[in-house]
């Protein structure tokens, strides 16, 4: 295949998904297809529904973490595919029911499968593609493999319920943060990457650096979607600006803004995302206060950091073209908000 | 141990789950204990909620399935512990999203998970109790055993988009409803029973012998189940008395008196369950067409029906003590009801 990416006259081009895309093509149109074709029920409504999450698409970025790893760690099997389809099961029946705990109508740009179809729908086409996510991790056969995601799936779920916990709550600290997104998001980016050296039957080295370059990466892509439900125009970011707002999320600019904001900004917080006492121009306010105490350009540069991190992580691999484009996934994953 | 149950002697006497239970009782202590160890974590509200359920018991019909199955299969080994365990969790994950998507306010007895916690935390702590679920069947290390349960739990899942499907239409016929209890709650039975067999190592002749027994005890089970929902004292049901009604669930005895109903029954079978336009004195009125169409005793009799085809499944098996508890296990949950 070797597809070509220049590490040099890199700089000053926006980072993009196109190398990544470009390498995992072929993979990704047999991932795409084994989606299509296991998704399927007798029950009409299952590939209807799940039909219509995975039409929305994404950028199915945590399969194509997967078949990225595995060919850095020239795999030369067929396991990476259902494992990646395997992984896009999980994802999707999170959203799915991510979406029924946060009554989101929109997800992709696109009406949620609840608004759709209901919450009922939702949660038990969730629980089947989950359940499905798990036939296919049979059929792979490995036992290390079923302990990675399923140990992935419960930390997920911890990290909902972690998350569900802190909403409203202001107190919530940075720590308290960091732990929801690395359990709810980066847990299962670090699975996705870490399973290409799996299946490959890499030395234990190369499976951790790229758990490690996972775990990182999966911070940083949360911190990034943080920011940007304050900062993005609502076309570009496929759901509704300020969701999170009103629905009293605490995420890492209110952590920060809160503790340096002034008795009246406090009043305002504890109103907004604990009482829920949301009035006109609330969300215009917000956004202003984030702005004046720098809260959003500091969580960028968290962001970066722990991209960083990412990118010394996968030390213990040869420069080439699949590492450059993994460092370019991560400048994509901090850069995409600007 | 050898629990010596009579086989002669039991005539007139009340079939009782005593037998079963004793039988079980040392094995029913570890499932338990690893029940309460395994749904803790870090996140406090997790084992509150999940306990709640736990705590509200319930018969543990199918862990005991799985370790009465063992034991007459003669498995000398522990696994069927974590395997009984692993069935309770994926039970109660989906009692969970069960009671979110029917709005129930009981689950047996008490208030339920959703009514004390919301929605939100019911979704998602069933969802870690559901991946907790293979968790312990990975540390059991059996892929036939991963197979058989993971099969399990997509086919719950479809089993309930297919019950939300039919609910709420009066065109729904015998086949569907069979279907539907088929998939939501007998596969379960089976597997438990099923399970037995696989860990102790027994022939695949025992092994579809405890399959059949426990997917004919399973629908025998719902049967009853539907049939309690509009006759059952509520204090003995734990749940509301009705509740298939009000949520217009179109159950056996609902698909058997539509068809034999006269004008004026279809039209208030429509408006209740199809139009969900509840009246005062329309329970009543149900109860009183059911019983005068006879499909309530006609339910019990089908229910009978497969009762005697799960015993006859057991033929494989000698008879002796355990042979003689299942046998009593099929009485009681055909005969509860009355």
């Amino acid at each position: 295949m070797g597809v070509a990416v220049s590490l040099d006259g890199d700089h000053g081009r926006k980072p993009s998904l196109d190398a990544l895309t470009a390498l995992v093509a072929e993979d990704m149109k047999a991932v795409n297809a084994l989606i299509i074709a296991r998704m399927d029920s007798p029950v009409a409504l299952i590939p209807q529904l799940a039909g219509h999450v995975v039409a929305a698409g994404g950028k199915r970025l945590r399969p194509m973490l997967t078949l990225a790893a595995a060919r850095m760690c020239r795999h030369s099997g067929r396991r990476h595919i259902g494992l990646a389809a395997c992984i896009e099961f999980i994802h999707t029946a999170t959203l799915l029911h991510d979406d029924v705990v946060d009554d989101s109508d929109l997800r992709r740009g696109m009406a949620s499968a609840n608004a759709v179809w209901g919450n009922k729908s939702s949660v038990l086409v969730g629980d089947f593609l989950f359940s499905r996510a798990f036939e296919l991790m049979v059929e792979d056969g490995s036992l290390k493999v079923l302990a990675i995601l399923s140990k992935a799936s419960s930390t997920i779920a911890e990290g909902e319920v972690m998350q569900l916990i802190t909403t409203n709550d202001t107190d919530t600290d940075e720590t308290a943060y960091l732990e929801v997104i690395k359990a709810k998001t980066a847990h299962l980016f670090a699975a996705a990457c870490r399973i290409g050296a799996v299946v490959a039957d890499r030395p234990g080295a190369e499976e951790a650096a790229l758990k490690e370059y996972g775990m990182n990466l999966g911070i940083a892509f949360q911190l990034i979607d943080d920011v940007l439900d304050y900062t993005a125009k609502q076309a570009t970011l496929g759901k509704t600006v300020g969701d999170d707002f009103r629905e009293g999320k605490i995420t890492l600019p209110i952590v920060l803004a809160f503790r340096r904001g002034d008795a009246a900004e406090k009043v305002f917080w504890r109103r907004t995302l604990e009482e829920m006492d949301h009035q006109a121009g609330d969300l215009e306010r917000a956004i202003t206060i984030l702005d004046k105490r720098g809260v959003l350009t500091e969580t960028v540069e968290r962001a970066r950091q722990y991209g960083a991190r990412a990118i010394r992580a996968l030390d213990p691999f040869p420069d080439g073209s699949e590492k450059a484009i993994f460092a370019e996934l991560v400048g994509f994953c901090t850069e995409r908000a600007f």
